[in-house]
C-alpha cells in the first residue's frame, strides 16, 4: 500500500494542539505543552507518557463481569487473524502520533495471535515485532516497555511461577524468554514482570514457601537471560493486591521490596508503581510512589486511578490535579522517572463509546499530569515545604548523639543518659503542613 | 498483710474447671483441658495463653472515642497512686490464677504510675517488678513479654523511634533499656517492639528515608543491649496498618520482614502478629500468621479478633471456631509457638460491665483456640490435606529440570526448549480442597 | 429419544447420599437429610434449596476479568445453538435430581439464546420454557424463581429501568412482561428484580431523581401486569452495592425498603438478600437478613459467601458455620422463607475444574446451612437467648409510662418530669451474650 | 469586667483578611470573600460557615485511642469549673469574630458542665444560655444548630432513644427537651439529631423493630414539643455509618430517608450530612449530599473530609478542591444551604499544638469550600453540563408513551408492543462528561 493510499483510523481527529487552560475543546491540551522546559527539563522527558495496548487496542474493550458482550465497536475489529492484529499496529502509530505521546506498552498477547502453539506464537511475535519495529523507526514513537502475559491462559489458571505445575512454569519462562528477546529487539526502556496469578486463593492447597522460592528461581534466571543477551532494559515488579487471588504474593511496594532484599534481587529489579493496585492494598494514592521513591526503587509508573470505595481495580484515567501534584512531586523530587516513565494502565468506561473518547480520555489524562507537573514545581521553587522540614528535623542536625546514632555507633546506655539528664522534649507542631500548602498550590 | 487476711477480689468466682462441650454455664471451660496431651504436647503447652495487663486492668477500661467516662467500675481502682498500681498486681494474680492461665504481658506504663520524670518512673518500675517477681513465684504465672510504651504520652505525638525530634527519640531509647532491664529480672520469654506512632499523616512534612533508618538504628541498640546484658528473650516487631498514623511504617508481617531484610536485622526479630491488625490491613484474619509462618518469622501471637467491615481495632476475645482452626493449624504444622504464646490482646465491650465478665470473656476465648487446636490436629492427623498437597505439587517431584529449577540451576533457555516440544500443561482441579475440609472439621 | 436411551450427563454421579458428620466422602451429605423433622419442620421446607442457573449452566464457566477463556470445560457446552441450550435443561434435571435440591432459579438469557431480534428471543423462550415444564413435571423439581437480564446487553449499558434512553427502558420493559409470562406458566413462587446497572457511575451525566421516578414507575407497571394475568409469586428486589455501577440505587435492605415506601410498593415487594452483597455494601454478613426480616421484608435468600477483604462479589459456596447458624437463626425466628428460598448464587473457582466439583460445591453449600438449621433450632430450644432478651428490656414491660411512648401518648415534658424525679439510670451488662451463646452453639 | 480590660485569648491573630491566591501567608483568605457577590447571592450567604464548640473548644483537643493525655494544651482550659465554661463562651466569640465566620454549633455537654444531676445541669445550662445570647447579640454571630449529647454518658452505652432501658430512654427525653428551650432561646436555625449510639453491637441481644419504634416515639414527641413551644428550626437527622456502635441504625442519607417515610415522618425532618460519615458508609465523599438533595431532603452539610483507606472519623478539615467544588455544586444546583449551613465538624490533628493552627485550619477549609463554590458557579454558568444532560435524556422528551411513563398511566402490555416494533436502542456514548468538565473547572 503506497504512503498515499493509507487508510485513516481516526480522519475525524487532527493532531492534537494545546490551547491552554481556558480552553473548552476537549480535543486539545489545557496544560501539557510537551516542549515547553520546567526545571531544567521539558515536560515531555519529566512526563513520559506511554499509551497502553491491551485497553486501547484488544478488540474486547467494554465487557466487564456483568456482560462479555463488548461495547466499543471499532471499525479495525474484524476477528483474530494475523491481518487484524497487524492493522491494529498502524491504527495505534496513527493514534500515538495524532495524540502526541511518545512511549507505548504491550503484552505479548496484546499484539500477536497465540496460535495452537507456543511455536506458533513466537513466530507471530516475530512477525508483529518486525512491523512495531518499521513502525517506531517512522514514528520516532518508542517502545517504554513490553511484558509477558502469564494470567490469563488457562494453563496459569494457578498461576505461572508460582504454579503447582511444572509445566505451566515451563510455559511461562518460554514467554518470558521470547519477551526479552522482544523487548531487546524494540529497545524498550523497562521490562515489567505482574505476577498476576501469582498469590492463592487459599493456603490449604498450597505450599507458601514453595511458590515463593518458584518465584525467585524464575525471576533470577529472568536476570541472567538479560546478562546474556546483552538487554539493558530496567526491571521492575508490579506489585497488586487482591485481584485475580484472594491473597496476592505482589501485595504492594514495600511487599516486592522485601521479597526483593530476602532474594538478593534488590539490585536487579525496581517496582512499577500502579496507583489503582496502590489503592487496592489499601494505602493512599501515592503511597507507594512515595514509600518505593524513599527506598530508591520507584522504576515506574502506570498513572492510572480507581475509586476509593470500590474494590476492584477501575483503571481508570486520573483526573484529580491534587493526586497528580502528589505523585508528579514524587517524580520531581527524585529528578525524574526515566527509564521509567507514565504509562496510562486506563480504559475507557463501558458507556463511553464514542471513537473521540479514546482522545478526550487520553487528553485528559496527560493534561492532569501535567498540571499536577506544573504544582510540583512551583511547590518544590517557593521552597516552603523544604524549609518547613528542616525546620522539623533540625534536632538531628544538631546534637553530636544524634549523629552518633545516625552513624550506627551509638548505645542504649548513653542515650538513657542523656535522656535522663534531659528535660521533657519539647515537640513543635506538625502544622499541617501539606494540606494547607497543598490547597495553595493545586491551582 | 497477713496471707490468710488477704483481700479476694472476686469473691464470687472459684477457680475456673472444665464441664465439657454440652454444658452451658458460662464460667466452665467447655473445650480447654490444660494437662490433655494431643498429639504430643499438653493443650497448655501448645496454647501458652496469656492474659494482657493494659485491657484488663488500667483502670480506664470501657471507654472509647465518643466519651472518655468509662463503664468498668471496680473497687480496686482508686486513683493513680503507687498504692493503687500495687494492688492491681495482687488482682491481676488473682485473676490469672483462678482463670488457669499460665502466662501474662504488660507494657510499662501499665503497671507503675510514670511520676514527674524519667527517674521516678524507673523508680516505680523497680518497686513494682519486685512485686510481679514475688507474684510470679508464688503463683506459678510467667511473663509472656513486656514491652515499652512509646506512643501514648504526649512527646511521642510524632512518633518515637522515627520523631523528627531527637530528645523523644532519646526518652524512647531510655524506657527501651529499662524495659529490657526489667524483661531479663522476670524472666520474659519474649520482647514486644509495637512502634505504635512509627508512621506519618502526611510525607510532606516527613523524611521517610531518615525516619525507617533512625528506627533500624535503635533496634540495632536494642539488640546490643540485649546481647550485652545476656537477656535471651526472642525479640518480636508487631506490625499493624492505619492505627495511629495514616501510614504506619510495620503495615504487615511481609512489610515488617522486609525491612528486617533490609536492614539485616532478620536473625534477631521474629513478628508478632494480631490478627485484628492483620484484617487492619486489609488480609484475611490468618494471612499474617500464614505468611510469617512460611518465612520462619512467626514469634507470638496477639489472638483476638476485629469485625471485617469496622475499620479499626476492635480487639476483641476470638469466639469464631473456623478462624481458630485455621490459626492454630498454622502453630500445629510449625510445632508450636513457644518462646511465644497466644496472648489475649482484647477488652471487654463497653457494655460489658460485670466483673464476671472478665472471666466470661477470656474462658470463651480460652475455649475458642482450644477448640481450633482440637480441630486442626484431627485435620493433621487425617491427613487428607497433606496427601492434597503432594498431589498437587507432585510435578515438581517428577522433573529433573523442576529439580534444576529448585537448585538455581537451571536457564530460561532450556526450560523454553522443554516447553516448545512439551504438549499444553494439564493442570487439575483446585478442588476447592480447603472449603470442603474445613467445613468437614469444625465440628 | 426414548428413556431407555438418554444420554447420561454425570455418570459418574449416583443420587447423593446421607453418611453423617463422621464421613470423609466430598460426595456425601454430612448433616442435611432433607425429610428429618425439627421445630415441626422437615429440613426441606426450612431450607427450600435452589440451585441457580447462570453460574452452572452457562457455557462460559471459569472466566474472569482477567482471562475470558474458561476452565470449566464441559461436554455438552458445544456452541450457542437452541439444541446445545435444551441440551442443558437435561443436563440440569438430572443435576437437580441427583444432588437432591428441590428448587432453581434461572434469568431469561440463561436458559435461551436471544437470537437477533426480541421476537425471536420471545419464541426462543417459549421453546425453552416448555421443556423446563415438562422436566419440572417430570421431576418434581420446581422453579423458586425466575427473572429478566436487564444489565448485559449493550443496550443496557446506562441501566434499564433508570435509563436515560426510553427506548432501552422499553426493551426492560418487554423482557419483563415476558418473563412474567414465563414464570406463571412455570409457577414460581417468587420473581426477582435485580436492578444490575440502575445507578450510575458519575452523578454528573445523571439526572437522579428522574431516574428514581422511571424506576418506580416500571416497578408498579410491573406490579399491574402481575395482578392483571393472576401471577401469584411474591415480588422481590434484590439490593447490590458497588457493582456494576459506583453507586447503585438499591444498595442494601433498607435502602429498598425506604424507596418502597416512599413510592408506596412497600406491599407489594419484600427483599431477596444475597450476603455477599450485603458485605459489598460494608455490612456484617447477616446485617441485611436481620434488618429485612425485622421490618418484615424479608423474601428470599440468595445464600452465598463473599470473602471480607475481597471488593467484589465472588460468588463463593457457603462454607462458615457460624455464619450458616447466624442466617439460619433469622429464618427460623420468623417461621420460614417460603415462598422463598435459599438460592445458591455461588459459583466454582476457576481453578475448581472437575465436573464432580459441581456437586462438591452445592454439597457443601447444603450441609453448611444444614448445620446452620441445626444449630439455629438448638440455640432457640435452649430458650437461653430469649430470656436474656426479655431480661434485658423488662424495664419497658414495668413502667405505665414506657407503655405510654410505645402507645404513641406520651409528651417529652412528662418523660422529663420523670428523668427529673428518678435516679440515675441502672444499666445492666450487656453481656456479650452473642459471642458467648454463639460459640456453645456453634457445633 | 469592663470592656476596656478585657483578656485578649488571641493576641497573635488579628482579623482574618483576604489575600488572594498568590498569597502565601497561612493567616489570611486565598479565595473567601465574604461579600462579594457570586450567581446572585453573597459568598456568605452560600456558604453559611459555621465553627463547631466539641472539636475547638471542649477541653480535651489532641487526645486519641491511643493516648488520653491531650496535647491542644489552651491557657483557658483551667479546670471543668462553670468559671472555666464560661470563659470558653469568650474565647469562642473571639474565634468566631476574628475569623469572621457567622455561624457556631454545639452540643449541651460542650458549653455546660453536667454537674450531680439532670437539674443541676439544665440550671448551668440556663447560665451558659444567657451568655451566649449576650454575646451573639453583642458580636452578630448566630447559631446555626444546637443539640443533645445521648452517647457519652455511661447511661446511654446501649443508646438512648434505643435503649433497652427505659430510664436511659427517659433522661434522654428530657435533655432533647431541655436544648429544644435553648435553641429556641438562641434562635438556633436549625437542630440536629445524632444519634450516636442507636444501633447495635450483636443483634443477638437486641430487639431491632422494638428499638426502631422506640426511635420513631422519641422523634415523634420531638417534633410535637417544637411545635407546642413555637421552635421554627428546621430539624435534621444526621447520619453515619459503624461508630461507635457496629450496626448503626442511621446507616446512610438513603436509610434515614426511608426510616423518615415509614413513619410518616418526611414532613418534619431534613438530613445533615457529614462527607466524613458518608465515606465511613463507603459511598463517595459527595454521594449521601447529592441524593439527599435529589431527594429534597438535604438540610446542613457537616462539611469535613476523611481519609478514604482509614476506618474511622478522622474529621479533618476539607481540603481537597475536587471534592469542594462537587459538594458546593449540589448546594448550588439546589439554590443554597440554608436554614441549613457548612459546619466545620472537624479538628485538628493530634501533633498541630500550635494556637495559630486553630485558624490556620478553620481558614484553610473556608478557602478551600470557597474555592469550591467558585468552580461550582463556573460549571453552572458555562451551561456545558446541563446541555450535556439534556442530550443525554432527550429521548424521554420525544415519546408520547415515555411521557406517559412518567404520568404513571402507561402499561407493560403497549410499551412491549413499542419495543417489538422497534429496532434495536441506539445508546449515546455516557462520555465521560464529569471527568473532563471537572479536570477544565477545577482551577
Amino acid at each position: 500500500m503506497s504512503k498515499k493510499a493509507r487508510t485513516e483510523f481516526f480522519p475525524s481527529i487532527s493532531k492534537i494542539q494545546f490551547e491552554g487552560p481556558q480552553s473548552t475543546n476537549p480535543l486539545a491540551f489545557k496544560y501539557y505543552q510537551p516542549d515547553e522546559v520546567i526545571m531544567g527539563k521539558k515536560m515531555r522527558d519529566w512526563c513520559r507518557f506511554a499509551v497502553c495496548w491491551w485497553h486501547t487496542f484488544n478488540g474486547q474493550m467494554g465487557t466487564d463481569p456483568f456482560s462479555n458482550v463488548k461495547t466499543h465497536l471499532r471499525p479495525w475489529d474484524k476477528d483474530s487473524s494475523m491481518e487484524t492484529f497487524l492493522t491494529r499496529v498502524d491504527v495505534a502509530f496513527e493514534f500515538f502520533t495524532k495524540l502526541g505521546v511518545d512511549y507505548y506498552c504491550f503484552h505479548d498477547v496484546d499484539v500477536a495471535p497465540q496460535g495452537e502453539s507456543l511455536t506458533e506464537f513466537q513466530s507471530n511475535l516475530d512477525t508483529i515485532s518486525d512491523k512495531l519495529l518499521s513502525k517506531q523507526k517512522e514514528t520516532g514513537v518508542k517502545l517504554l516497555w513490553s511484558t509477558q502475559n502469564l494470567f490469563s491462559h488457562p494453563r496459569y489458571k494457578d498461576g505461572a511461577a508460582t504454579s503447582p505445575n511444572f509445566d505451566s512454569f515451563a510455559f511461562g519462562c518460554a514467554q518470558t524468554k521470547k519477551m526479552l528477546d522482544v523487548g531487546k529487539k524494540l529497545n524498550a526502556e523497562t521490562h515489567v514482570f505482574w505476577g498476576g496469578r501469582e498469590g492463592f486463593a487459599t493456603a490449604l492447597n498450597t505450599k507458601v514457601k514453595s511458590e515463593l522460592d518458584h518465584m525467585a528461581s524464575f525471576l533470577k534466571m529472568a536476570v541472567a537471560y538479560k546478562k546474556k543477551i546483552g538487554f539493558t532494559a530496567q526491571f521492575t515488579i508490579e506489585p497488586k493486591a487482591r485481584e485475580p487471588t484472594a491473597h496476592q504474593y505482589d501485595y504492594d511496594a514495600q511487599t516486592v521490596i522485601g521479597f526483593l532484599y530476602q532474594h538478593g534481587l534488590e539490585n536487579d529489579f525496581k517496582v512499577n508503581i500502579e496507583p489503582n493496585h496502590t489503592t487496592l492494598a489499601g494505602h493512599d494514592y501515592e503511597h507507594d510512589l512515595r514509600m518505593a521513591s524513599a527506598l530508591g526503587m520507584l522504576g515506574s509508573i502506570d498513572c492510572n486511578a480507581g475509586q476509593p470505595y470500590l474494590g476492584w481495580d477501575t483503571d481508570e484515567f486520573p483526573s484529580d490535579p491534587r493526586k497528580a501534584l502528589l505523585s508528579m512531586l514524587i517524580v520531581v523530587e527524585q529528578g525524574g522517572i526515566a527509564p521509567g516513565g507514565n504509562n496510562f494502565d486506563c480504559k475507557l468506561r463501558r458507556e463511553s463509546t464514542d471513537i473521540e473518547d479514546m482522545f478526550i480520555a487520553h487528553i485528559g489524562g496527560m493534561d492532569c499530569l501535567a498540571r499536577g507537573l506544573i504544582g510540583a514545581c512551583k511547590l518544590v521553587q517557593e521552597g516552603l515545604m523544604k524549609k518547613a522540614l528542616e525546620t522539623r528535623y533540625s534536632s538531628w542536625n544538631t546534637s553530636s548523639l544524634a549523629k552518633k546514632v545516625e552513624d550506627g555507633k551509638a548505645t542504649l546506655e548513653e542515650i538513657e543518659a542523656y535522656a535522663l539528664a534531659a528535660s521533657e522534649p519539647k515537640t513543635s507542631s506538625g502544622q499541617s503542613f501539606g494540606e494547607v500548602a497543598l490547597l495553595l498550590c493545586c491551582k
